[in-house]
C-alpha cells in the first residue's frame, strides 16, 4: 500500500489507539477545532485580503513572515533614483512615526490615567467646595504644609450624616466596580486581568487580534480608571502595558507594511510594552530590562531593543512633561535618600534576608492562592456571574478596607507614605511616625498586609481590569515598614546591645531607617511573585536613585526568587500562561535528565506523511485526499523511506488545486513527485518539489533534549525533523515542548477550555 | 575507489586546484599551521591536563562545553544527603564567590589606577612643597575656589628656569611613554592596544588564553597608567576591561570547575566584562547595556545579564566607596544639570543635528585613519622598532600639545571642564568662559581637535595599552562646544533674530549651554567610532542624570551611526576584529541578495569525508590514516552517498588509538562501519556509530543565507551539513559565515599573519 499512494494509515487509526484526536492534542492550538475534515470542505481557511492570514489562536511561522519581509525590503531596495529614495525613506519614517507617536501617546494616557484615578477615587469621599470637576489635592493646592483644608468635603461633612461615608464609600466602590465589569464584559472581554501573559504569548507568535482591537483599548482604559478608583486590590502597571501595545497597533494601521505583516508588528508591538513599563514604573531603564528580562524582546534583534528604548525614552518624557502628580516627579511613590538615610549598617542585613525569605514565601504563596482562586472560579457557578462576582467582591472590600486604617487610602498613596522616613516638618502619616504606638503600627501594617494578599489573590482574574504589581509592592511595604518598626524599636530599646553598636551613640538619633525596609519589603515581594531580576533591581534603583542602596535591594530579590523558586520556578505570568495554555515557549534554561529527542518526538510511524515511490512517485488525488482530510500545518514527505522535505499545508493547497483543476478538466489522472529525478520530457510526472520547504531543520534522534530545546527557543522554531541516515524517525513540534515546561503544574491549561 | 575505503581525494588534490591550501584558508584558525601533516607525527595535539584541551588560536566548541558542563551538574545532582548539598551549595557559591571578587577587585584597580595615573600626571608637570608624593589636587586641598595654590609648584617654578618646563615634561613623556612600551613588548605583548576586540572574539570562542595572563594584568594595569600620564592621545576605558577579564580568569583558577569548561569561563568573563565598562564610566547600568549590545553576553543566558549586573554594581560601589577623585562622584566629568540649564530650545536642534553628521563623518575617519596606519606600521620598517615608535610619538605629542592651551593637560580634565557650563563663582578656564575671546576659542577648540584626531589614528595601535573612548569624547567635546560658542556668539550678537526669539528676552540671560553641547558632541563622536548606540545613550544619560537631555544625546547618536553607516558598517572595534582575522562572527543581521546556502557552501566534492561501502563499510587502517592526514575539526560520514553523521577528529582518534593497537597485536586488518545495521555476532565489522556527534545540524541548500547565518549566531555553531534527501551536498563553517561579513573590507586580515 505504501508508496504507490499517500500513506493512509491515519484513517485506520481514526479506530485505533494511535490516532485518537488526544494524540493531537500537541497541535491543538494551532487548530482551535477537531483536526479531522469529513469531507471537502470548500474553504477551511478563510483568507482576509492578501498575502499569508493567521487564524485567531494560531501560531505565526516566523520564518515566512521573516522572509516575506526580507522579499519586501529587496524590492525596496531595487527601486533606483528618486522614487525608490523616497519609498525607502517612508519605509524607515514609517515605523519611526509610529514609534514615536506610540510613545507620546502612551506617555499621555498613562498621565491622564492618573489624573482620572486620582479624581474618581477622591469623589468617592467627597466633594470640592469649588466645584464638582476638583480632585482633593487641586482642590487644596496653595495650602501650607499643616494648614487644615476647610475647601475639600467629604460626603459626610457635606450632608451632616455621620453614616453616610460609609455607605457613600460602599456605593461608589460599586457602583464604578460594576461599571468596570460591565464594560469589559458586554464590550471588550479581552480587557480583563492584567494582559502581560497574552502579550507576552503575542510576542512569541500567538495570534490573537481582537486583544489588540481599539474597543479593547478604549474598555480597558476606562474600565481600569474605575477598577483602580473602586479601591478593589488591583493596580494599573499591567494593564498600562496592554493599553500601550492597543495603541501601538491602532497607530500601525497607518501603514500597511507593518501591519500586514506579522513578525513586524511583533517587533512593534515589544517597543510599545515596554514603553508601557517605562510609564508605568517612570523608570525608562527598567522598562527596557524589562522588555529583555521579561518579554525576550531582545531575541528578536538589537534594532528592537534600541527601539524599545526610545519609545520608553519619549514615553518618559512625555509622562514628566504632563506632571500628573504635580510634584515634578514620574511616579507616586519615588523615595528621597537624604544624606541622613544613605548609610545603612551591616546588622540590617539580618532583618532583610528575613524579609527577603518573606517574601519568596508569601510570594509563593499568593501565586498559589491565586491560582486556586482562578480555578475554582471557573468550575463554580461563578462562572456565569462575572458582574455579580465584581460587585460582591467590591463591596466586602470596601466594607473590610474601612475598618483598617492603611487599607481605607489608594494603594499607591498608602505605599508612598510608606516609603518615606518620619521627618517632623512633614506631619505624622496616620499616626506612623508615633513612636509610643510602634507595635499597634506593626500589628495593623501586619494585618494590612494579610488582607491585602488575601483579596488580590481573588480579585486579580475577576472581570476587571487589574494589575498585580501594585498590591505586591503594597503587601511588601506594609511587611517591610513592620520589620523596620521592629527593628528601630529594638534599636531603642536596647541600645546598648552589641548588635547595635554600630548606630551613633547619642540618644534619639536616626539609625534605622524603616521607609527603606519598606523598599526592600516591596522588592522582595516582587521578586517572589513575578521571579524577575535585573529589571526589578532597576525599576527600584530608578525610585530610590542611591546606588548605595542597590545592594540591599539586590539581595532581597535575588534571596526572595531563590527561596520561591524552591515552591516552583513559575512567576505568576508563566502560571496563567500555562493555566491558559497558550503556546509560549518560556526562555529560561530547560535542564533535561539525559533524554534524547528520540524520548519526546512523535515517532515516524505515527505522523501523517506523504509517501511516494521511489520509482513511481504518488498520485495527485491521493495527496490532495490527504491534504483536505487533515489540518495539520504541513507534512513531511518522504520517497521510500527517505526524508526529501517537509510540505506546509497552504503551499500544497495552493499547487494542488490548479493542478486537479486541470486534471478534471483533461480527464487525465497524473502523479507528481517531490523528490528531484531526471525525468523525461514526455512523462506523466508533476514535480513539486518547489512547493517543499526550503528552510527545514534537520537533526539526529541521538540530540539531547536540552538542545533541542534551546533551538526551539533560539530560533523561534514551529517543528524539527529528526532522521538518520536520511531516514525519518520523527518529529517535534513547540507544542511538545511549551508540555515539558508546563507538564509538571497541575492547573496547565485549566482555564484554556472555554475562551473567555 | 570510493567506498571500499576512505575517499583520498584530497591527495590527488594537492596538485590540482580544488586543494590547494588556500581552499582551507576558511578554516585556518583552527589551525595555524599547515592543514597537510607529511607522515604520521607522534602527538600532533598535546593535551595539557585531563579533559578537552584546545590550541592557542582555535575556536571553542559551545556544544561539547556545554554538554560537559551539562553532565557535570547532573552528577553534582545526583548526589544525596549532606554531602550532595554541600556540593551544590559550593558549586554556585564558587561562581558567585568570583563574581564578588571580581566586582570588588576592578572597583579598587580602578580607583587606584585613578590615582595613580593622577600622581604620574602631575609629577610631569611639578612637586608639592609638603612631599614628592601628593599630586597637585591633594596638595592643594583646602583652598577656597578661587584662591591661589603656592604649595604645589611646576618644575620651572621649583628650579626657576624658565625653559626647563618644556623640556622635563617632554622627558617625562618619553619615560612614560617608553617604560610602558619596553613593558608591553618585553614582559606582556598582548597587553598592547585596547584588548575590547580581543575579548570580544574571546567571548564568541575564541581560545587565546595568553591574552589573559596574570603577567598581562599586571604589566597592562601598569603600562596603562605611565602611558595614560605620558600625554599621548589614549584613554584607560577599554584596558580596564581587559584588566577586569585578567582578573577574572586569575581569580577562577582557584575552582577548577569554572576554569576547566571553556563555556562557563567565559561567563565569567563576560560579567567581567561588564563590571571594567562599569568602572571605567562610573556606569553601571551602561556596562550592562554596553555587554548586551556590544559584547553580545545577552545571548549565552539570563543568568550571564544577571551576573555581570550584580559585578558592575559592586564595582561601581567599590569605586564609589574608594572615591578617587575625592568628589563623590563616580566619573571625573560628571554633567551637573541645574536648574537653569535643563530646558532646551527647538532651534538647538539644528547645530545638534550639525554636530551629529559632523560626528558621524569624522568617527569614519577615525577608523580610516587608524586602520590604513595600522595597515602602515605592520608594513613598513616600524614594525621591527615598535619601542623607538611610542618614544618618538610621545615626543611629537609633548611638543605640539605644549603649543595648544587645551591639549596641554589631561583629557579627562579637559573634558570635565567643557561638560562644565560657565559660573562666575566656579572661576574660568583657560579662558573658555572669556566672552570677548569667542572667535580665538573656537579656533583653538578645532585645532585641538584636528590635532587630537590625528594623533589618536596614530596611537591607537602602538605597543602600548591604549583605549580610544576618551580621545573620542575629547575630540567630539571640543567640537561641541565650538559649536555651542558659536552658536551663542550668534545668539547674543542677533537676539532679535526670529529663530532665538524662543530664548528669554532679556540681554545676557543664559540661553545656549555650550557645556551640553560638548555632551553631544561626545555622543555624536563615540556614535561615529564605535556605532553603539543604547549602551552610549546610557553611559552618557548616566552622566548628565537628566531626563530631559536624553531626548537630544539619543538624537545624535543615531544620526552619527547612520551617517558613519553609509562610510562602511563597521565599527572600530569590528575593523580591528577584521584585521586580525580572528573568527568573532559579528551579531548584526546579514541581509542576503538571494543567495542560498549552496552559493556559499564547499561542496560535498571538495570536502574530505569518509565514506564507507554499503555493503562492506571501511577499513580501520584507512580511516586512521586519514585522521593522521588532516588536522580538520572534524569529518562528514558517507554510507555509500548517503550522509550519516559527523565525527571529530577527536573522537575518532580516541577510538582509532585503541582499535589500531588491538589490530597490529592480533595481526588482524578489521573494517568498521558507521551506520547501524544488522550484524553477525562473529562478523569482523567494528561497529563505530557511538563515535558520531549527537548534536549535527542538517539543513537543506536551498536555504537562503540569510536563516543559514542567523542560525550560526544564534546556536554558537562551528559548521552545519547541507544534505537533500540524504544526500551530502556540502559543508558551510562559521569561517565562511565570517567571511561573508568581512570580505568586502579592504584591510581583512592585514594584521593577522605574523602574530604580535
Amino acid at each position: 500500500m505504501r508508496g504507490s499512494r499517500p500513506r493512509v494509515k491515519p484513517l485506520e487509526g481514526l479506530n485505533g489507539h494511535a490516532h485518537s484526536p488526544s494524540d493531537y492534542d500537541a497541535e491543538q492550538y494551532e487548530l482551535p477545532g477537531d483536526e479531522y475534515i469529513n469531507g471537502p470542505l470548500p474553504t477551511p481557511f478563510p483568507r482576509k485580503g492578501k498575502g499569508p492570514a493567521y487564524e485567531e489562536g494560531g501560531v505565526i511561522d516566523w520564518q515566512r513572515e521573516e522572509a516575506a519581509e526580507r522579499e519586501r525590503k529587496r524590492i525596496l531596495a531595487s527601486h533606483r533614483g528618486f522614487r525608490g529614495l523616497t519609498a525607502r525613506l517612508a519605509d524607515a519614517g514609517s515605523m519611526w512615526l509610529v514609534t514615536i507617536l506610540t510613545g507620546l501617546g502612551i506617555g499621555t494616557a498613562g498621565a491622564w490615567l492618573d489624573v482620572l484615578v486620582r479624581w474618581l477615587g477622591d469623589l468617592r469621599e467627597g466633594r470640592c467646595a469649588y466645584g464638582f470637576f476638583y480632585n482633593q489635592v487641586m482642590c487644596c493646592s496653595g495650602l501650607d504644609p499643616g494648614e487644615l483644608c476647610y475647601e475639600w468635603q467629604t460626603w459626610s461633612e457635606y450632608l451632616h450624616i455621620k453614616w453616610i461615608f460609609v455607605q457613600s464609600l460602599l456605593q461608589s466602590s460599586i457602583a464604578f466596580a460594576g461599571s468596570a465589569a460591565v464594560l469589559v464584559k458586554y464590550y471588550a472581554p479581552y480587557a480583563f486581568h492584567t494582559g502581560i501573559p497574552e502579550i507576552k504569548a503575542i510576542l512569541d507568535g500567538y495570534v490573537l487580534d481582537s486583544f489588540l482591537s481599539p474597543w479593547t483599548l478604549l474598555i480597558k482604559a476606562l474600565g481600569l480608571a474605575l477598577a483602580v478608583a473602586s479601591g478593589l486590590s488591583l493596580g494599573k502597571e499591567g494593564p498600562l502595558v496592554h493599553v500601550s501595545c492597543c495603541l501601538a497597533l491602532l497607530l500601525s494601521k497607518m501603514f500597511k507594511q507593518i501591519h500586514r505583516n506579522e513578525a513586524r508588528k511583533r517587533k512593534m508591538l515589544a517597543a510599545a510594552a515596554v514603553a508601557g513599563v517605562s510609564v508605568a514604573f517612570g523608570s525608562p531603564l527598567g522598562g527596557v530590562l524589562f522588555g529583555l528580562e521579561e518579554l525576550d524582546t531582545f531575541a528578536k534583534g538589537t534594532d528592537v531593543m534600541w527601539r524599545g528604548f526610545v519609545t520608553s525614552v519619549i514615553a518618559a518624557m512625555a509622562l514628566q512633561y504632563i506632571d500628573p502628580f504635580g510634584l515634578g516627579k514620574l511616579v507616586l511613590f519615588q523615595v528621597q535618600i537624604t544624606d541622613e538615610t544613605t548609610v545603612w549598617r551591616a546588622f540590617e542585613l539580618i532583618p532583610w534576608l528575613i524579609l527577603s525569605v518573606l517574601g519568596g514565601l508569601l510570594g509563593s504563596l499568593l501565586i498559589r492562592l491565586n491560582a486556586r482562586a482562578a480555578v475554582y472560579r471557573r468550575s463554580s457557578a461563578l462562572n456565569s456571574w462575572p458582574t455579580l462576582e465584581v460587585v460582591c467582591v467590591s463591596a466586602i472590600t470596601a466594607v473590610v478596607c474601612y475598618l483598617v486604617v492603611f487599607l481605607r487610602v489608594q494603594s499607591s498613596e498608602l505605599v508612598a507614605n510608606l516609603f518615606m522616613e518620619c521627618d517632623p516638618v512633614r506631619g505624622d502619616y496616620h499616626g506612623l511616625c508615633n513612636t509610643t504606638a510602634t507595635w499597634a503600627n506593626v500589628f495593623l501594617l501586619i494585618l494590612t498586609a494579610g488582607t491585602k494578599l488575601v483579596l488580590t489573590a481573588w480579585t486579580f482574574g475577576m472581570m476587571i481590569p487589574a494589575g498585580i504589581f501594585l498590591p505586591t509592592i503594597a503587601i511588601g511595604a506594609c511587611l517591610g515598614r513592620a520589620v523596620g518598626l521592629i527593628t528601630q524599636g529594638l534599636q531603642r530599646a536596647y541600645p546598648q546591645a552589641w548588635i547595635f553598636l554600630s548606630c551613633p551613640p547619642e540618644p534619639n538619633a536616626r539609625c534605622v531607617s524603616p521607609g527603606f525596609y519598606a523598599v526592600i519589603g516591596a522588592s522582595a515581594m516582587l521578586g517572589g511573585v513575578t521571579r524577575m531580576t535585573v529589571s526589578l533591581v532597576v525599576i527600584l534603583f530608578e525610585l530610590t536613585g542611591a546606588l548605595s542602596h542597590v545592594l540591599p535591594i539586590m539581595i532581597s530579590v535575588m534571596v526572595s526568587k531563590w527561596v520561591g523558586d524552591y515552591f516552583g520556578k513559575e512567576g505568576i505570568y508563566s502560571i496563567w500562561i500555562a493555566m491558559r495554555a497558550y503556546p509560549w515557549l518560556p526562555p529560561s534554561e530547560f535542564r533535561d535528565k539525559g533524554e534524547t529527542a528520540a524520548d519526546v518526538m512523535k515517532p515516524a510511524a505515527d505522523l501523517v506523511v506523504i509517501a511516494e515511490d521511489l520509482a513511481g512517485g504518488c498520485e495527485l488525488q491521493d495527496v490532495d485526499q490527504l491534504v483536505r482530510m487533515y489540518r495539520f500545518h504541513g507534512f513531511p514527505v518522504l520517497c521510500g523511506e527517505t526524508l526529501v522535505g517537509y510540505a506546509t499545508r497552504d503551499n500544497l493547497r495552493a499547487a494542488l488545486d490548479t493542478l486537479i483543476a486541470e486534471d478534471l478538466a483533461s480527464g487525465q489522472r497524473r502523479r507528481c513527485t517531490f523528490a528531484p529525478r531526471p525525468m523525461q520530457p514526455e512523462s506523466n510526472f508533476v514535480d513539486l518539489s518547489t512547493v517543499l520547504e526550503d528552510a527545514v531543520l534537520q537533526m539526529r534522534p541521538e540530540m539531547p533534549l536540552e538542545l533541542v530545546v534551546s533551538t526551539f527557543q533560539k530560533l523561534n522554531l514551529r517543528h524539527i525533523l529528526f532522521s538518520r541516515g536520511g531516514v525519518l524517525f520523527g518529529m517535534v513540534t513547540k507544542t511538545d515542548i511549551v508540555h515539558l515546561f508546563t507538564a509538571q503544574f497541575p492547573y496547565t491549561s485549566a482555564l484554556s477550555e472555554k475562551g473567555w
